[in-house]
């Protein structure tokens, strides 16, 4: 039961920060936290769900690893779970503690995020970025926690493999300044994305995006070395942050990533 | 009381197209609804909305033109609402009947839904297509509803100005083959994006996006005339379709497009 009171504990993002855990939900995530290089500490299961040949593969896999796998009531699942219609399976896992990674030698991409405040859109937004080979996601302060049970959920595993590291500002300009990567955002009034050229872009280069009613923060707004913009069709205002980062990250990907074949 | 009645009926798509009808819910979205060029046919509000001035304002331009503005209960405006939370005003648009534009002197964008289910992926889709100055979008058979108030809500106004048309996959393609719109589809096999030259892309292109889990349906496999892949970091698998769409639309966007200054 002690997994169990643990899982509730996690929901609030204090006991996260405090115990350094968090909770992933579902069969799909779960089998990918398992298959990541995460440490896991339990998982809960329930009986119903057991009864499913993939769950139960799953909690086999990780009972022969020597993890933790405790049967709880649907009651007892419900009190732990964020999710409306749980699938009954959830796991507990060492929030990741490694240092941002420092660009790669064929350039290195950043997205930072300055105060987005939708788990579903963060999540999809850290899928976009491991997706498209971005080597770090920064979370600033302000931006919903990264190990909530809706940002996990919606990362579809893109959490448990790609570097997310929440970081204050001084201490990210720190690390930027270190290892000479320029520091661009977002914005509607910036160059438009179009008339860039990408083969004169920065060899390393972080990408910041805002939320997308309330713009940049203001202590970003002198310390920004660049403003790009979507060229967007009259009439129209915003994109979507996630659609507005695809765009943007594959648009500047540096001109040899491994993730591509050069044209 | 009849308004309320038809708002009731308008949550079952059957009833939207019969009617011709859909419904928009909430105030950003309802003032984007009466700024924009569809037939309105009336309000609903809740008394307690309308003591907002934004509300308040909204209704007394709703009238100035002649629309019916009816006030309802919290009760009554809560069992025509698809939202868990509602604003208390809705309104009841017709739905547009264009047939299909055709593609502009200087380059036609299609985007094609091939049995997309999420109503709030679709909503993105529309909205990320409006933004990027694509000629229409065209839902197949299998795909959601548009004029489901989910994907309406999702879109944020922009159902209300881009042409978006259900059609068959028969009669798109004849639309298709009339004008001269070559048909590509997103697909993980297919060439790489970053391979292809921009410039000498078809002068008129139709993009399909299918179900992330289901990919292409079998009898589009055949039609089409190019499948492109966005490059992805290995071990990732997919992106979310609307931000695939985005990527794939700004990447193949016409060389020269109104919605852009050449670079």
């Amino acid at each position: 039961v002690k997994l169990l009171t643990l899982a509730r504990d996690l929901q609030r993002r204090k006991a996260r920060e405090k115990q350094g855990q968090f909770v992933a939900e579902g069969v799909r995530t779960v089998e990918s936290l398992l298959a990541s290089p995460l440490t896991v500490q339990g998982l809960l299961v329930t009986a119903a769900a057991r009864e499913e040949a993939r769950v139960l593969r799953l909690c086999e896999g990780a009972a022969g690893r020597g993890i933790a796998v405790h049967e709880v009531t649907r009651a007892e699942f419900d009190s732990a779970a964020d999710t409306d219609a749980p699938q009954g399976v959830l796991a507990i896992a060492d929030i990741p503690t490694a240092p941002l990674p420092a660009p790669g030698r064929s350039g290195g991409r950043y997205l930072v995020l300055d105060a987005l405040q939708d788990p579903g859109n963060v999540g999809t937004v850290v899928r976009t970025a491991a997706a498209l080979g971005v080597t770090a996601t920064v979370s600033l302060p302000g931006t919903v926690d990264c190990w909530n049970a809706k940002v996990v959920r919606s990362a579809m595993g893109a959490l448990f493999t790609h570097p997310v590291v929440a970081l204050d500002w001084e201490a990210l300009r720190a690390v930027f300044a270190a290892h000479d990567v320029a520091c661009w955002a977002a914005d509607m009034e910036g160059s438009p994305l179009d008339a860039l050229d990408r083969h004169l872009l920065p060899p390393h280069l972080a990408l910041i995006v805002s939320n997308e009613g309330a713009g940049l923060s203001p202590h970003l707004e002198a310390a920004v070395a660049g403003r790009v913009a979507i060229p967007m069709a009259p009439g129209t205002e915003s994109l979507n942050v996630a659609v507005a980062a695809g765009i943007l990250l594959y648009a500047l990907r540096p001109a040899t990533s491994g993730a591509e074949p050069v044209a």
